[in-house]
């Protein structure tokens, strides 16, 4: 993992979880162009690591899905590590059916690829019943498994970024059932390097901690409804092991060196258990479909 | 699927996603006892419409996890279809190395499941070189296959129930690395069948979407407040191609008779762009550890 000995000296080295060609990489370059070193790693907790011993500049993880929901693994892991967010990106996720150069449509039968991406492209894999759908660990992962295994009338289901990493064809693209499918990434750099906001950046996320007392949220919910700030996402977690005390995610819209936000926040801290401020950065354009790639 | 052929008249029929001995059908004889017909279906999908047109009585729905956050999925069946919410379970989510009789720990070389359930386990098979893990499409099914293809050192790792379904034997129990693992599943109806929310009944969900003013959420959280009625789960969700407008789903501790109850979801109707009650049923234990089996 981690393996930037390729990389030029002045390429940022971002660190992500998946196998080369994995849908995270093609956030990172959306993010910050082509001139990136790319480190894939096997886990979250190893991107995490990589950046905050300084092994990378940056780590992309993956915050919230719009068909599955937030990836409470990655808030756990900005509480435990002193990262900061630095920027968001939300990626359409769009599936390809590939295959080695020479295999034609025709002749493939066994797709592999993770579970979950069989699972989005169920529909098109029924309308070809001579594709049977294999299990692989990873998308990205599962073209490079054909494309050195050479077997016969194999695909694999992943990312356009994959198939040219691999050197592999698009048989088909766009497989998935669902076109809004959407993930958001987050753009992650270790907190005493991150350096101040930028002027251009607009939203905040923070966690705090509230107990359950009858109306605590309206009364967190009113530091920033009392100096006009948006919210942009608020969810509840319950704390596990601690029954009835919940964290809160909030995204805002704001800068943290505006005074309306040091006041909110200030506020906020007169009551809540706990807050943590986990970036300011540039908003990503809203999840329009317009938008897709 | 939905094969209720060799089911008991008196027997509820409960549709659930997964192979028989996955957790969904752990949670559904934790709420419904033992006597029970279970049919095991292939997708979320399935089992909404299997109740929806009475095939089932009941369906089990994840709804979300410790780890992983809500599956935005089952919220988006509850809007498509009419079922409602009458009962829910936190079931915490114990990982087990499982072999055929015979097959000793020490012998055991290929563990299959879901990538998922692998890279839950990831400690244990680390600390336990000569186990490599496979992926495969389901857990529970992982027992299956092995117990059928009889291949020798092959293991599987799924629930304590899988094992007891196909025959096989528990190698080793709670393997995963984190224990703090729940699973929060819903138990739907029918909503013509589910009649009305049982006395006991003390937790409603709703949804409901708001277009994004400044100040909109607070207003609704008003609505609650003001009546102090206490929140156990709030969550936003953007809608996708309609940028800045929000759905939020919303529990709370309260039973949809009560007149402070009825009030606020008046009060909400009077500037929500839609509300929708999903259910009001009797509310499962909080997460603790304790608590856990």
């Amino acid at each position: 993992m981690g393996d930037f000995s390729q990389a030029a000296a002045s390429e940022p080295r971002v660190a992500f979880q998946g196998e080369p060609g994995a849908f995270s990489a093609g956030a990172a370059r959306r993010l910050l162009g082509d001139g990136i070193a790319l480190a894939p790693c096997e886990t979250f907790e190893q991107i995490f690591a990589l950046v905050e011993r300084g092994g990378a500049d940056f780590c992309l993880a993956p915050i919230e899905n719009s068909l599955f929901g937030s990836v409470y693994q990655n808030y756990d892991l900005l509480l435990s590590h002193d990262l900061r967010i630095v920027g968001e990106v939300n990626l359409r996720i769009v599936h390809h059916l590939i295959a080695a150069p020479g295999t034609e449509f025709a002749a493939v039968r066994r797709v592999y690829s993770h579970p979950v991406a069989l699972g989005q492209c169920r529909r098109f894999l029924a309308a070809h019943p001579p594709l049977r759908p294999v299990p692989a660990s990873d998308t990205a992962g599962s073209v490079r498994l054909i494309m050195e295994s050479g077997e016969e009338g194999a695909a694999a289901i992943a990312s356009a970024e994959a198939a040219a990493v691999y050197g592999a064809r698009v048989l088909a693209s766009g497989i998935e059932d669902d076109p809004r499918n959407f993930t958001r990434f987050l753009l992650l750099a270790r907190a005493d390097r991150a350096g101040d906001p930028p002027p251009e950046a607009d939203k905040t996320s923070i966690v705090f901690a509230l107990e359950n007392r009858t109306g605590s949220l309206f009364r967190a919910m009113s530091v920033f409804a009392l100096r006009e700030i948006d919210l942009t996402k608020i969810e509840s977690r319950p704390l596990v092991g601690r029954p009835w005390e919940y964290s809160f995610y909030l995204d805002f819209i704001g800068h943290t060196g505006e005074a309306r936000v040091g006041h909110a926040l200030a506020h906020l801290a007169e009551f809540a258990a706990s807050i943590k401020v986990l970036g300011c950065y540039r908003r990503a354009e809203a999840n329009t479909e317009e938008s897709a790639p």
